[in-house]
């Protein structure tokens, strides 16, 4: 791999990055930078056209980043960085073989996705998606106060004597920033499943486990079996990353074993839950209601999807990240791993890949 | 006042607090227990003809307490036991001048109206009502990723050099569970100003409010004027009683002090927030976003409303203490504050009476 020193550094990226960002890679001389000119996600054809030559790649979740990709930028290419925690768009193999980093973006986005699964565990809880629909469409005065009108599954404990109990599938940086923000809600035990498809070493242990216990002032924080995050939660967050290892491993058996006043809380990626048997489940009353982030399919989620249709399931467009400080963080730390690659520095955030 | 030993007590109950709390009055041999039989508000006239000679009256908040009421009620009346928190529907005055207790529920519903409070303000800043409504109808499919697509105002410090601070106006228990609640979000300061209306001796002080600070790790917990809480705030929580000497202290002023990025959450009563100010407000951008569970002149709030029609108004029609937990530890401690009171016991949870 050849310094590209005496002549300037190709960066290709697919979407303007907005007036906070996009100076970090325009302002430099050395900087040949070339910019998706629109408002949309970036054409394949243009994509592949200008790859070539490039040193570094600035991706978003809609850029498919495989061999075809890899070709067309040729050896030149040092880095692909993707403005976005997940990576299932990423042929992470491809990239380990050509010695290709990949750059991503953890950490900035753990906050604003940390409070979109409270908010959506507290939304499902508590009905609002038949409440706020009603006011919206006028009907608030057909209902006077009654001592059980739209009671909800309270997300607190409503008194100290109460034990609430938090699990997740996948436990990384957002499951842990969740788990702190429900301790004053009065949680008092977490369990959770491992990511099974975690590229890192298992750094949990009992001990790990313990010490988080006591940081959080949880009488307990324990791995377990899938089937035990179930039955024990009172609150399932999915946070595990999407790809065909954690592909509907909240399916109808899953959803049979939680408690019926639990709510299940998805801000990860749609292919972890099954949508149809989720649909089916909160028909039956089996759980309290749902709360996703995210749907298998997205964007083509129609107005007669079984889900959509589910007065106790809310959903929201994808925006567990979406505020403008942390997108802004986001487009930046982006900017700043393709640069750094380009000038053969350290990346700032980049994915450890296997050989 | 004489003892009702010998003859039953009488106790009038104007709403069915549902098969957990009822069996408290039901199965004593020692009441006259008269419930009014509907499922709807009871009618006024059910009510003073029913109070004649009761020894207590358990009463929601749709049912006035006056000088009419305790007339007809007579000497007999120990307590009036209101299922609420608020006590604007209850002329205190007279049940002082004639000696009768009034029981009420605060300290149960403190916890599901701190949980509304932070979901509230997660809603109001992450523009969920446009959102939400765009999934509901069919137009997911429309939107495609984009880096600032739906960008809201993130209620949780993005990293920790970042303040964020809690405003409130009125600072009792469930403004101190609300603040808790903020303490994992990153919330560094907290500013209030009292409850104007209280008929409590101020109990705070400089040395509570450093103390309190350092119970949660804020830098700082400080008492200030009414525009100071709204010039520093990220998120300002209406948490006072309403009555007149609160009505409408969130005004255009008010509003107008706030930062742009700032939200507005009610979760107190209607009559504290002028709406047509706020609605012009949020029109403008003058803030970004409200999140209400209180409208003034509620259940009366039309689709034409102008707070229902503003997008970044979001409401729900009053169920801040709406879970079935909560509800059936108010119902249940209503029930006990006037069986209390028939059989000559301190009433559980009373309010402290002027003279």
């Amino acid at each position: 791999m050849s310094s590209a020193s005496g002549s300037k550094h190709k960066i290709v990226v697919t979407r303007n990055l907005g007036p906070d960002v996009m100076p970090i890679l325009q302002d430099r001389d050395d900087v040949d930078l070339v910019l998706w000119p629109e408002d949309r996600a970036c054409d394949r054809d243009w994509l592949l056209q200008n790859a070539t030559g490039a040193i570094a790649l600035v991706i978003m979740v809609s850029d498919k980043v495989n061999a075809e990709l890899l070709n067309a930028a040729g050896p030149s290419l040092r880095a692909v960085s993707t403005m976005s925690v997940g990576y299932e768009h990423v042929d992470v193999k491809e990239l380990a073989k050509r010695g290709v980093a990949l750059g991503y973006t953890p950490d900035v986005l753990t906050e604003a996705v940390a409070d979109i699964c409270i908010m959506l565990a507290l939304i499902a809880g508590r009905n609002v998606k038949e409440t706020s629909t009603l006011v919206t469409e006028g009907k608030w005065p057909n209902f006077s106060w009654s001592p059980f009108l739209f009671c909800g599954s309270q997300l607190s404990a409503p008194n100290p004597s109460v034990n609430r109990t938090a699990g997740f599938i996948g436990f990384g940086r957002i499951a842990k920033a969740t788990l702190s923000r429900l301790v004053p809600f009065g949680f008092t035990h977490c369990v959770y499943a491992a990511n099974p498809n975690s590229t890192k070493p298992p750094s949990s242990s009992a001990a790990a486990d313990s010490s988080l216990a006591q940081q959080f002032g949880l009488r307990s924080v324990e791995k377990v079996d899938l089937g035990l995050v179930a039955e024990r939660s009172d609150v399932v967050f999915v946070l595990a990353p999407g790809g065909p290892e954690t592909y509907h491993v909240v399916d109808e058996a899953f959803l049979r074993k939680m408690k019926k006043t639990a709510v299940l809380v998805n801000a990860a990626r749609g292919t972890l839950v099954d949508s149809d048997a989720l649909a089916k489940v909160l028909r039956e009353g089996g759980i309290w209601a749902a709360g996703l982030d995210v749907v298998e399919g997205e964007p083509k989620v129609s107005a007669d999807h079984p889900l959509v249709k589910e007065p106790r399931c809310f959903i929201l467009p994808h925006i567990g990240s979406a505020t403008n400080e942390t997108r802004v963080d986001m487009a930046s730390l982006a900017a700043r791993n393709a640069l750094a690659a380009a000038l053969g520095q350290p990346l700032p955030c980049a994915l450890p890949l296997g050989g």
